[in-house]
């Protein structure tokens, strides 16, 4: 029997993390033959709520959950941890401004970075899912000293998974066959969905995504869907995303470590080398291929037009200024 | 690739729903290489929820869904439906007691038994999780008349994977090491749970359950914890079980299909064939084995002693007074 590896989750009894334990518990994230510790962390306030969860999970009889611990504090709840999964953070409310998210959430993530840091193994891997996630994770990454900041990420993987469902759905063809379509930049609705490397396979033949889906909608429908989908979802089912935010974060984990299989391109918001130009450290989703388990490579010298580098340089900048607004944290 | 079985839910928007169909989506309950199509039915005033469930489906871009089809109505929601997983039911409302729900719900699963039987395929595959579930898998079964009525069941195996559960956490073990405890009877707090057939794994050996946890704690806390899980849920979530009955339903079916591997015992409420003096037809948890897919079989020859009796004839009696409350519907 393999070690267990030790999974921290925030915001565990909240609706991603009702979502995301359960399939973690059952081996979804690390594999079949992979057991697996949960460590759940919830707000004081949540944390009867998360007791419930507990139990639920208990009740699965899952063969590879070797460990379940409930915690009130970061400290406690990443002690040790192998991986670190960042999904509670303050949502937006009535009337806030993305700024606002931003100076709100902000203390939350230095106090999780100050925790992860202190506490988890030193190898640990971070995913940040609550929104800013793209900022959180800078924040968040700027308190590493005895970890390493290349391992504080956030999540691209559900718009991808977007832009990869949207594709196959106006293909009529399976989601398995959509390959290497990526996002670049940040999590908001200035992020680059990038299908120019992408392809289908189509009776064992590749072909060119541009070639079998018309410019017009990929420029238009396509690309305005994969942005706003998460208020369509709100619209939709009176709730955010969660199922889908939940099953995202558990490709990006799954993938880092156990890679996927074919070579493909994944997203991962990861700091930034430099590549392309981003500014060095920006928490940035790239198009990455994972060479080893836990270790991402970002894709390096794919061609980029004079249309698509506006729109990486304006998230750029975004980004930018969500750097500047927390900079006293940094 | 295989051919895509076509599984259709009830109640797809609810909370047990939004637990079931990603996981089944993503391959947990037909097996990894096993393409499905979802069959979402919602009553009409839950529709635009559950359109919501089925665009966060295709945001997950799994590789297996082959298709989703939405519906608002029992005929078009089972046609060709391979399996069918009856989980919307009228839940129990203030005051009401167990043979008012019982009355409530019977026409509703009158109703989903004509529509299986007239439009799933001939040998579909059904699982009631709506409660109180054995008596609505009667009245559906009573509907069949080209499909098979061995074919109509009803879920027991979250008490099973309850009980599971309590015998590992009070030895401090993997739940896979615990094996063979099943549940005789109704899902209802006269079930059942027998261990006295169930054993542990330990390094190797086996172990009879009685023989390592105590039996003052298996006849009190044990039994009692089991039977009013459900409660303690509640008490501590604020809303009733969802994770764990998705998981339960998805283990009643993936074990039917695929088999447990090692040939151990699972916990299904199937119509009663007359074994173990059980009335025919009622629809009954039995110790049951998976010997081909979709070929369970009801063990047969277990030695039970006074005390088991007694209790399981009292769940037999319960289960006659359902049918009686339901007679003019069968």
């Amino acid at each position: 029997m393999k070690k267990p590896i030790r999974v921290a989750v925030t915001g565990a009894a909240g609706n991603i993390g009702y979502s995301l334990v359960f399939p973690i518990a059952a081996g979804d994230m690390l594999g079949k033959d992979q057991p697996v510790i949960l460590q759940l962390v919830e707000l004081p306030n949540a944390i009867q709520a998360l007791h419930g969860v507990a139990l639920e999970l208990d009740d699965c009889a899952y063969p590879l959950l070797a460990g379940i611990e409930v915690a009130d504090n970061s400290a406690a709840g990443f002690k040790d941890a192998d991986v670190v999964m960042l999904v509670g953070a303050k949502p937006r409310g009535p009337g806030q401004t993305r700024a606002d998210l931003i100076r709100d959430n902000g203390p939350i993530f230095t106090g999780q970075g100050d925790a992860i840091d202190q506490n988890a193994a030193p190898d640990v891997k971070v995913i940040v899912v609550g929104n800013p996630c793209n900022t959180n994770a800078l924040i968040a990454a700027s308190r590493a000293r005895r970890t390493d900041k290349a391992n504080y990420t956030a999540m691209t993987r559900l718009d991808q998974n977007r832009a990869t469902g949207q594709i196959a759905k106006k293909l009529g063809i399976a989601p398995g066959a959509v390959r290497d379509t990526f996002i670049w930049g940040n999590h908001s609705d200035t992020m680059v969905p990038d299908f120019s490397k992408g392809y289908v396979l189509h009776g064992g033949e590749k072909k060119a995504i541009a070639e079998v889906v018309s410019s017009d909608w990929l420029a238009t429908d396509f690309d305005k869907t994969v942005r706003t989908r998460g208020k369509a979802i709100i619209d939709a089912r009176g709730k955010s995303s969660a199922a889908s935010a939940a099953q995202a974060a558990m490709d990006h984990i799954h993938d880092w470590f156990l890679g996927t299989g074919d070579n493909t391109v994944v997203s991962m918001a990861v700091p930034s080398d430099g590549s392309y130009g981003i500014p060095e450290g920006l928490v940035y989703s790239f198009p990455v291929r994972i060479t080893a388990p836990w270790k991402y490579e970002i894709i390096q010298g794919l061609p980029i037009d004079a249309a698509m580098q506006a729109r990486i340089d304006n998230s750029t900048k975004e980004l930018l200024a969500e750097r500047e607004a927390v900079k006293d944290l940094l």
